[in-house]
């Protein structure tokens, strides 16, 4: 518990120090993902304030009392339904307000205006939560191993027990998968499951569906765990039965490219370089038109987060960011291949938290 | 398709008739569930225009464009990555547009502003979508009773193949639920699934975690599905072996409180009676303190919707709403009982799409 402290309090001075760079006196937190970062509550609803003398003060409703008694020791906590509200009302006056503009409704902004009356100036702050994120803490990086081991488990599991076979739908492979990383301790898959087989597979934003898989077909799949309020994401393509030419070919690209990739993802590195790195090696096989999307995102409390490896992506590579290297190749009507790994950048090679065979694995 | 365009065309007409009475020109429909419940495209990302003359236009990007020529043939389509503000763009001026000040951002709205320049003045609109989705069609009647259907099923092969068992824990009996709600053609959960045993039971919102079930345990199963933008809802306590008297009592009391509550639920009825109903017979049997939430809500596009049958709830029944009924006793630290059912108000007696016995099951 102890420690527990220390990590919040910890995030919460990073964010005090540049709330007091921006001239705010304090900072009304209303997201329930950055009201867990900066405080441990894992309460649906709530709202927390930060003022720059380190100061807090968190509010939920009486459904909660128990639960933010225990998870959130060290801050002083007010049992109310009106939350942010109740909070701005316990202020003194006169002060700048922050506020999440990215989350917060035009609604909610319209009734928070009329408590902070006159005296209290409310401002908007776009992203600086977001940036203190990046940088993963040790007990951050610990969860995403953790929520990594048992997506891989039951990824594993899946294909040892020979649940991706012929016959069977999309939807039911799903079905299996997410049953093994629930029963890991998954408390949710991170983003609906994608098993996309045979022309499903060119096509980047496919579910799961009711097609039967045949054989030939290439099957991706795309699927993530959630656990302790971390994510896990990770993409194979498998060939059900020996590949044509065709699948051998648009594989061995994207595998290289993906290489690239993960040797690009080093500290320093601009993510607009990385994404570079996987793009030039499909490029150069001449499917650059294929690769629709970018290379990479962040993973942590958020399955997509900053920071984005695409071509116009800003920033430069940090140790203790996470990101996902994931090329693709989607040819319509024909098939498409994609492979995805989640990094946490190291002073050297990134550390590879998803794990399963790179090379083509072949279901027979 | 012809079925379904006429009946995406009829919700819009209705809306298109309450904005001419809100003086508003165009509404500009941003959140993803009501650009689905108005066109039937089911993208996450884009955004809808309607006009009170009817005319309309959504944008999404090139990722939906082969998806939203399918699934929005009446509906003008542009692809555009700036969705909302492109069809900002689009308009004629002057005019005053509508926007979900409910669902839309801060930081969203600001960018608007941009492109709406001086000739458009944009108004905050709030609930009159969900007043629309209020009472529910026929096509959306077929999808409820459907969704409710696959995990009436779901739950009856949980209990018929000894899945909730002494010995298990809380959170393996939630993957086999779920899993079951996949496998009969669910997409996802509609809520995180809630397996609360022994003092857990206590706990109305508790989750499903490590605890081991015990013999003489109550357990309450909350659970429902996703499938074609329609949820379901439903719970059961579940005893066990041999209930003690406390449970038993606390069961018999609930039962009288569900049922009433669902003879209550007529057309006409103002929810507040509703939920008057449910109350005053645990109040009567003394247990009135512990029953701590509201009796129900409507089940629809989301879980939880509109109408809330609480003390304080607004408005009246009218046909073809729906409504759960799920009073619940929860003492601390000794346990917890809730009955809840999904039902659809009709001339009669309400139709109940949820299934299973509502008399105290006895799990040897």
């Amino acid at each position: 518990m102890a420690l527990a402290d220390t990590r919040f309090l910890t995030r919460r001075r990073t964010l005090a120090a540049r709330l007091a760079a921006q001239r705010i006196d304090s900072m009304l937190v209303t997201s329930p993902l950055h009201v867990r970062y900066l405080s441990g509550f894992t309460g649906d609803d709530g709202a927390l304030v930060l003022s720059k003398d380190l100061s807090a003060t968190i509010c939920t409703d009486g459904r909660y009392a128990t639960q933010v008694a225990e998870e959130v020791p060290d801050i002083e906590a007010v049992i109310d339904r009106a939350y942010a509200a109740t909070l701005l009302d316990g202020l003194d006056r006169p002060r700048r307000v922050g506020f999440e503009a990215d989350y917060l409704s035009v609604s909610e902004l319209e009734k928070l205006r009329e408590s902070a009356g006159e005296d209290i100036t409310l401002v908007p702050v776009s992203g600086v939560i977001e940036e203190i994120r990046l940088v993963k803490d040790g007990l951050e990086l610990t969860r995403l191993r953790e929520v990594a081991a048992l997506a891989n488990e039951a990824f594993k599991g899946l294909i040892d027990n020979g649940e991706l076979a012929v016959g069977r739908a999309e939807r039911e492979v799903a079905a299996d998968l997410e049953h093994r990383m629930r029963l890991n301790g998954g408390e949710s898959t991170s983003f609906p499951t994608i098993v996309a087989s045979g022309p499903n597979s060119a096509k980047p934003h496919h579910g799961a569906g009711e097609r039967i898989i045949e054989k030939g077909d290439l099957v991706t799949i795309d699927f993530g765990a959630l656990r302790l309020g971390y994510n896990s994401d990770m993409t194979r393509t498998l060939v059900m039965g020996e590949p044509d030419e065709f699948s051998r070919e648009i594989y061995e690209v994207v595998r290289r490219a993906q290489q690239a990739g993960i040797e690009a993802a080093t500290v320093g590195r601009p993510v607009a370089e990385v994404d570079a790195a996987a793009r030039a090696v499909i490029s150069e096989a001449g499917y650059g038109e294929y690769f629709v999307h970018s290379t990479g995102h962040g993973v942590g409390r958020q399955v997509h987060e900053a920071p984005f490896a695409s071509q116009r992506g800003q920033g430069t590579l940090a140790e203790n960011m996470t990101l996902t290297i994931e090329p693709g190749i989607y040819v319509p009507g024909r098939g498409g291949v994609r492979i995805e790994d989640t990094l946490i950048i190291t002073p050297g090679r990134p550390e590879i938290i998803t794990e399963f065979p790179r090379e083509l694995t072949v279901i027979d």
